[in-house]
């Protein structure tokens, strides 16, 4: 099971352990679901709402009765969004995407506009997937974000 | 032209503008130099080091005699990355780019972690991409961020 | 229930519980109270001083003494607003709240200032509420909000 | 004519001072755009960007030539938006704004669930007003904030 | 009784507990020790220290036994001052008096200098009194500062 | 003439220094304009937005042009107040001022509110005073800040 | 034991426990993992990733059930790397390692350029040492730390 | 030559000019002074002080009038030392640097204890070098710091 | 006995506490240990590193076991030093301490290089005394800070 | 002449101009005015503020024209303290200076109350020495400190 420097919820450490102790991935949880992998983790850390049916399948898969996961992720749940990482984030795999953005950011800003015009990529119309690419010089992340275009209104 | 507030150097100005004078998109200029849209906007803004055979061609593309660049972009020029922005960034295409990374970064780093075990995605043998992607509900950003694998050493 | 990040005291996370176990919105307790929605909430998040009736009224729809709720919420207790959130907010519905005055502040400064002279929007004597504006092309929150003008005393 | 301490383009400095010289409000200048004042604010403060059309527009009724115009706000300018105002900000205007959504910001989002689901108001799909609501107890400043809900997508 | 979002100990919490219970002012406090009100609340606060004799009354009054406030505030407790809010506080109350010092900070030095000459006002040898003046158009706070001036010391 | 490490505009430093070179004190001005000395130096350092009429007679008083004070300070312009000052300030005099509510502003809100209810004490409907109290242990300062009560609306 | 202000977890907490208690240093356990000692030191610290044979050996060397580390330190841990200081971190050695780096880190960067042009010092594929120097004058500490170079790919 | 964001006096940017036009790196100015190529740098970034010795040696090598040297590197001259980078730094090179402290900070501390006891790694009787080893599967960067062990005085 | 709203150890409580209720000063401990008060209140904080034979002379004179003080205080302890005020501190006693550099610290650099070159005072081989020093006019409070010259190595 | 970073006006640059070409130490102008070398250097730095019998003697003796410090340093100047050096300062003499702080500032507190009682060691009524002090193991700074004990008021 891994230590979450970050805070997490009792209930959320126990869906981590849960996966520990079953030895199931992401990957995993996300067939039963029928969501992806990212979508699951974002579930686990809290930045996602679960719908009842999806609390329903993680309650069987991971053994945790339903009634638990309803409590903490039932109807009236919203997540409260963010938060878990400092600004800038210390842990290497997060620092290496923040630092994308501090290089590339204006650079992509720059192409998101003479593609797009005035507007922006949605976060929240949005979908993210990691693939994983062999190559013999080394493997690959290919990390996609797929956001909707959203132009500015005028008034 | 666009006006910046972010500081740019005289020359990098000057590429803007000469930019916008011949209406040229960062597109056709990579087309130029053989170099993706964004790579060359990287160099616009001071965050990618050009060969002296892409200062030659932007030189004559955009008509800035070469001895300028090459003060500026000369062999000894390495640049200084980063430091555009303020963290975080209020410009709202930036914001949502970093807000991905607020959100989805932990749930990423699960992922990259157990497809590839301990280690990172690199942002320096690394290139991103943006696609448009056409949808009768709204077109889509594909960003597409692409990085080496590298383990941790153990010593 | 929710799983707030956000501290709240023993008492405030019962009146969620309530709220949650009875499936009440704060519209349903609003009309209780005699209150706006908005301010209701307001009340549950420590951000609002209840009066006695509104007490007794919270005590008798959620179920909880009113002895318990005077004993936080009593006479003696005044607010002490503000400090829920980081600056700037990482919740994203809470920073597009905050991004709307990053970007328009200054803009809507000018026209209060253009309309009423040298002066402030109160932020005490002043009320809020959200309205739903059903539109085909997706419908949208109406946030109104209403303060008193206070022109700059000269001394 | 103002003393802006956020730093204007001398385009922009420019534009607030033939506003001053000719007595107009935004408002006036909002009917020759067809704009509303908070908008034609916005364009002033670098913070929306004009089409042609209103490029034109304005260098009529501020009699500022439009080459001038067009060689700062052309078809290749895209805002950086935000960045305006210290966070918090210092003026009282501004941080009135600020401390609502400090004190109303988790009622806001806590109504705006509620009502609409798990998304955001859109700051893009945006538009805001003031109006003076005239009232004997001392005039009333109402804004208006309206923006498109976007519900997450699930993947 | 108060929810204090700052963080008091558990005997300070006593005190304002036993002071709500008894339905008492700061000001029948005072009047118990012979103090002004806002020095018995810096008490309570842990922004004073009290005397052997204070600590004797306050005991007696609000009925703690003497020992217990010894341990915390016997002869060897000297304050650690401050701390309390963040900068700038959110609350507005205590915003309101940060803002006087924002916006008459220099002011308010300027004329100290121009009939004290090169000093300061001292926060030590100082003190502070509320008093409600009545007024037909809403009654008003007067907040008087007291301080010995100090002069800087050549050497 | 005093060195500012503060930002003033030209206008501004001139104002300074016609009053250091006519060895005219806050206090003269302020009588040639019928206002407190405090609020003639808010004017100074840009903190107050001067009438017509004030303008006037800066103008014959320091022997500076009305229409240079107009270009600056005529009808449009409206402070942009507060940003002069690092938080917390450095200078002692503005340090002991923020010390004063760092210390005692917890004790000011809890007599404003047991004194007045639930609201706060108004810094735009707002004056402030300074005066020098002769004192044989060492002269006084005495600084009086009086602003208008402003309940919060409930709605 | 030592007393780590730093946040440390009930089972971290105890292997330092161990280690103090059977009186070993990082070297002596080092010897029995087959890893540096600054190797070990950073598995204590939660900053690197122990395989399953380090953790039978330490669980063998410090008499702790491999059980309990197994249950932090499992296949599914992955460090969540830094946020142990604060930055700058107050300790003086820690702080003499940030020195080096604010005072001779751009001087490093353009030797490292020099040498082996646009790339950089991985942090990843990285190992370090500290060597006891002994010397008449004072011993001096030896810190070598080696990492792999890489260049920047162009795309 | 370099565009340097980091803020460099004229005499600065002339010293990296002169190096550039002549095509010399920091080791062949080295070289000349007979110091290290990084304590070199230091010299050009403002971090060290040079002697009356080397500054003639710059002087001619350079082809700078060592009048112009003197003038700002002359003997009452002592450096302001840091301040160059942002802190965490942006710029990958300089990222990786501070990662290292980041995450091996701790154990570099618990050894230099273990291996000295009590006190510090000077920063000031100091040296650092790179080298540059080759490896077939990537050259490698070894970056030596060396630095007294400073004892911690009792008293 | 002191309220510390810095985090102490429950050790170190337990320190503070022996010597309040058996009414010992600083400096009557530092008798027994042959150490300053300044140092003995060091190693209360934890700043300093109490060798074996001031841990058992602390032991008898305060009545707290040795094995007690030599869990925490034993062989392997090295203080994790700083940390204990948040910047700028807030408590008037130490802000003082802190504006003294703030006003003078430039100063003081200057005559040290005057005085010593190129170097800096040592904060590690260092001492540090507080001397009463009685006058009519008001006692002064006399800081001695003693620390050796370091002069920086050239390479 | 030195290189300051930090931000001097033109006529300070001058008079460090002038000390340099004329080789004088803070000392030789202290003998001159009478004063402390450290007291002269803080009027360098804009931290004092100079008599008019300062400012003729400074004229005489570094050759600049009485009227030039005159329009700065005159009658109506008073210091804007501090905000010389970013927070913690980097350069490592300040820093030291700042580290003696934040590692002993409890302990000298907390002596300060053990010899003085309740109150504060003053920074306005104060002086400062750096006095050599020649040892055969290194010459060590001896910095005095001199403050006047200020007692709390109650009231």
């Amino acid at each position: 099971m891994s230590s979450h420097p970050i805070k997490l919820s009792a209930l959320q450490t126990r869906l981590f352990q849960a996966k520990a102790e079953r030895k199931k991935s992401f990957e995993d949880i996300g067939k039963q679901l029928g969501r992806d992998e990212i979508y699951v983790a974002a579930i686990f850390y809290g930045q996602a709402k679960p719908t009842l049916d999806e609390i329903e399948k993680l309650s069987k898969y991971l053994n945790i009765p339903a009634a638990h996961l309803l409590a903490e992720f039932g109807p009236q749940f919203y997540p409260d969004r963010g938060g878990l990482m400092s600004i800038p984030p210390t842990d290497p795999v997060l620092y290496r995407l923040y630092e994308m953005i501090q290089v590339y950011g204006y650079p992509i800003k720059a192409i998101i506009h003479e593609k797009f015009g005035d507007g922006i990529m949605s976060a929240i119309d949005f979908s993210a997937s990691v693939e994983k690419v062999e190559d013999p010089k080394g493997d690959r992340v290919k990390l996609v974000l797929d956001g909707k275009f959203l132009p500015y209104k005028k008034w």
